[in-house]
Parts: C-alpha cells; sequence; structure tokens
C-alpha cells in the first residue's frame, strides 16, 4: 500500500499542523529506526502507558509479551489502544525560553489490538521481532519451542489510524531576539551503538557476529 | 521524603518482580536522566499517548505545552493520566530467540494532573524545565514575557504512585542453552551528544557555552 493514511479528527495534528505527516514512508521509516514503544490502554478507567517491543511487518504493527502480563491479558480482550513511538533527535536551544524544543519523529497509532493464535503467524511474528532488534539474528539463534511459543503472546495492531509528528531544524526565535548575544543551535543526541560486551559466561573462542559488531539502526 | 514509594496493585510490578523498584533515590536518578515522557490520558474511552518534555521539582513532575494543546486542555480538567519515562540502555542478545531481551530503567507514574495557574509558580517551573534540558540554560537567555507565560500551559502531577522497573546485566538463557556455539551479549545503546550544530543565524562570534559544548545528561 502506497496511499497516505488519512488523518481522523483523532489523529490530525492540530498544533504546529506543518509537522503531521501521514505518509506511509515518513511512518515505516520511523517504525523501522525505533524498537522501544510505548502502549497506552485503560483498566477501570486508569489509564496506563507501558514501554515494550515492537515489530512491524507490513500494515500491522505487532508487540509481544509474556502470556502472564497483565498488559498483553489487559490488551487481548481486543480493547483500545495507543501505540507511540518516539525518536529524539536533538535538543534544540533557542534565544528565549520560550522557544526551546526538540527534534524528534514520532507515530501515534489508535486501534484495537487483538491477539495472535495461529502458531505459524506467531513463529514467523517473532522471527520479525528478532530481526527487528539485530538484522539476521533469527538464523544464527535457537528458534523457540512449542512451550516458549505458548508462553509468548502476540498482539497484532493494524495500521490504520496512525500519524506522525517530524521537527527539525534550528531553533525558530522571536525576529527581535535573533539580535541577542546568545548562541542558539541545535545539540544532536544520536544513539551510538558501543562496542559489544560479551556474556561472562560465553565459550572461549566465540565472537560477535558482523551484524552485532557493526550494529546500526 | 526518603521513604520509598508505596506500590499499589496498581503499581507493583508483577511480572518478573524483582525488577520493581520503589525507593525515591532510583525513581529520581531515572526522571532526572531522562527529559521526555510518554503521557497516556483517556477521551471518549480511546487512550492517547503523547511524547512531551517534562521537570521534576521534589515530589512533582511537570508537563507543559501550548495553552491551545488538545492534550493540556484535555489534562487540564483533573483527569486520570499515567507518565512514563523509558530510558533504554541496550540490547541483551541471548542464545535463544525467546530469551532476547533490552537493558533499560522505566519509571511509570499514576495520578491527577492538575494545571499550574499561580504565574510565580509557572515561572519558576519553566525555569526547572529550561535547566533540565541543559544545566544552567535559564541564565544564559531571554526569560518568558508575560504573554509568553499564558500562552503556556503548565500541569503539575504530584509523585504518590510510582514505580520503576530496572533490567541490567548479561541475557539469562536456559542452562542447556550456554553449550551452543552462539555469541550472547550486550549491546550497549548510549546517547552520545554530537557537536553543537550552531543555528545559520547566529550572529558571527558567539560560541557555545561550556554546559552545551560539553553536554552530558
Amino acid at each position: 500500500m502506497t496511499e497516505p493514511f488519512s488523518p481522523t479528527a483523532r489523529t490530525k495534528v492540530q498544533r504546529l499542523p506543518d509537522r503531521g505527516k501521514y505518509d506511509r514512508e515518513t511512518v515505516y521509516r520511523i517504525l523501522d529506526e525505533g524498537f522501544v514503544c510505548h502502549v497506552g490502554f485503560v483498566v477501570d478507567s486508569q489509564p496506563f502507558v507501558i514501554p515494550t517491543n515492537y515489530a512491524r511487518v507490513d500494515d500491522t504493527l505487532y508487540v509481544h509479551g509474556s502470556s502472564a502480563s497483565r498488559m498483553l491479558r489487559t490488551l487481548a480482550g481486543g480493547v483500545q489502544v495507543c501505540v507511540t513511538v518516539t525518536l529524539v533527535d536533538g535538543l534544540v536551544l533557542a534565544r528565549s525560553a520560550f522557544h526551546h524544543s526538540a527534534n524528534y519523529r514520532s507515530v501515534v497509532m489508535l486501534g484495537r489490538a487483538m491477539p495472535v493464535e495461529d502458531s505459524g503467524e506467531k513463529n514467523r511474528v517473532l522471527e520479525a521481532f528478532t530481526n527487528h532488534i539485530v538484522r539476521g539474528r533469527w538464523n544464527d539463534v535457537r528458534p523457540p519451542t512449542e512451550a516458549e511459543l505458548k508462553a509468548t503472546s502476540v498482539l497484532a495492531l493494524p495500521l490504520e489510524e496512525v500519524s506522525a509528528k517530524v521537527r527539525t531544524g534550528p531553533p525558530k526565535d522571536d525576529e527581535a531576539d535573533y539580535a541577542l548575544p546568545i548562541w542558539a543551535g541545535v545539540v544532536p543526541l544520536p544513539v551510538a551503538p558501543g562496542a559489544p560486551i560479551p556474556d561472562p559466561r560465553l565459550n572461549a573462542g566465540l565472537v560477535p557476529p558482523q551484524n552485532v559488531l557493526k550494529y546500526s539502526r
């Protein structure tokens, strides 16, 4: 599908509408770069926001976790959720306190998450999860057993009501403030993968594969 | 206050309870290192999860934004919120797909956010916001005008029903899997502040101050 998402009253970016993006390429690029989402759901009128991993396959976002988890048991009923992915790119330092900001890219997804029951589909989704963490990792590791598959709940959220919000570039100060003798600009905040730390119980002679050694997102 | 938070049925970490932390030092350290939170609130039974900046002052978490924003107008009514802060420290690569994980530190805060109306308090909170972005920045920049204060909504969430969740260390594989010839360990994912990018409209001769040049969190 290459058509943009249709903004709804709930997903249309109202404040600073120029930052709103609805094309699939922007949305998918953000989702594919990130790997932690915040899942919002409601229990007894109290909202909960829980961080968790995710993977996207085509037009579906998957979250997973223990079948015993409160969150996944709650969501499995098909309740309404909001899943948000945020990438922070930098701090925007203006000349006025008021115009300080951040450069970021975020995606907000609304809908109902439904459980994935079919064990074949579940296995394919877990492959996507593992490869979303490290490209090609699935082929390097021991695959899940039947018992592990049963102990894992996977929920699917169709990407239908979706919007992205993106801020880039320098600060925007009030015209009069540009004359002030105050340094202004952007501090980039990239995530910089460090050297892999071997498990203390790693067998002698094992070295990190290239997809770990040259890790990037 | 130095007493730990009392876990409630809603904040007690149920899955992997060893990861649950309730002492204020752990909670405050996470909140003071991060600067983006995800605010969850409910409108017409639909949860929304919106990323935004925050600052902590003593036992209160503040979020702010445009007085015109949908989120802040919704929250100002004193509705129930969940505010979550998540710091991702690394990827945990196990020998089995099943035991892949992430090292992270998160704080989940439940309660009712109330508007800060007093302009003196508002100003102090905006100072905390600005200094939470860059230490000491408040003294370097133009302070807010009365009109800017009016255009900014600040909401206060008392830190009462709070829990942290922390995972650190190497993967935990099934005992039999430690014999497999598969590299396992942790890929650290630190945020590495880059060289400051000057605003293209910066006046000649201005150099970044030390708190920007040597930026760290």
